[in-house]
């Protein structure tokens, strides 16, 4: 396992407890060297809050333990591409690289065009079929 | 004076607060029928946090304020045009009008080509100069 595949799992872990609470399964996991700084999973439902995306709540936090308003020597593992409030939450924050799992062929900020900062590395598809596959479990759980 | 200019005046007070802080001078204002359910200013530097916008901090409190995940019958007042974050934002917030001054054209949501939500209708340019005028002269202040 690589150390992004590390990390991812442990994005993933937030999103599996995200699941188990009733919200859309997604997890974030901000590291900044070799130190974990934030994990976050959506809590959308819990906050009745619709920006309260793990992303957001990853940054916002990340910054608060850094005492630091950018985080270009950070990295965010997240295990669904972010939406374009997401990817502009990075993009304010001046994250270094951006690891994610399973790609949003309808909201991801990719298909929509929406921009990171320009010094921001990118790295997808890790683990892409485990993040996908909690989303189908959530989705199905939903219709049924 | 019409309601859009009386709930811009009261936008504008945000952002010269904003101002006043040694803040970047953009406020926001929430209102759902004829009551202000959120008013918030730009924070980033007394957060410490580069995503604690005006518009994130008016959304999120006019969520808490009517206990409500979606805001389809409110309206975002803000003096500066939204960037793509917090386009994002009231695309999920389902926000029914957005009502803005001054354009952004270097980072402004429309000028990205970032969405709103289908739903959103959107008047641009009330008291556009006011708001820019703010902009003008915390900019200048910096350069000196």
């Amino acid at each position: 396992m690589d150390s992004d595949e590390f990390y991812m799992q442990m994005a993933l872990a937030e999103a599996r407890r995200a699941l188990e609470e009733g919200e859309i399964p997604v997890g974030a996991v901000v590291v900044c060297g070799d130190r974990v700084v934030a994990k976050a999973r959506n809590q959308t439902e819990r906050l009745n809050d619709s920006t309260a995306h793990a992303e957001m709540l990853a940054l916002t936090a990340a910054m608060n333990a850094l005492g630091a308003k950018y985080l270009p020597d950070c990295t965010m593992y997240v295990t669904l591409e972010p939406c374009h409030m997401c990817a502009g939450a990075a993009y304010w924050s001046k994250l270094g690289r951006l690891v994610y799992g399973a790609s949003d062929e309808q909201r991801g900020y990719a298909r929509l065009g929406c921009p990171l900062h320009p010094r921001t590395r990118v790295r997808r598809g890790v683990l892409a079929d485990e993040a996908a596959a909690l989303l189908k479990i959530f989705f199905e759980n939903i219709r049924k």
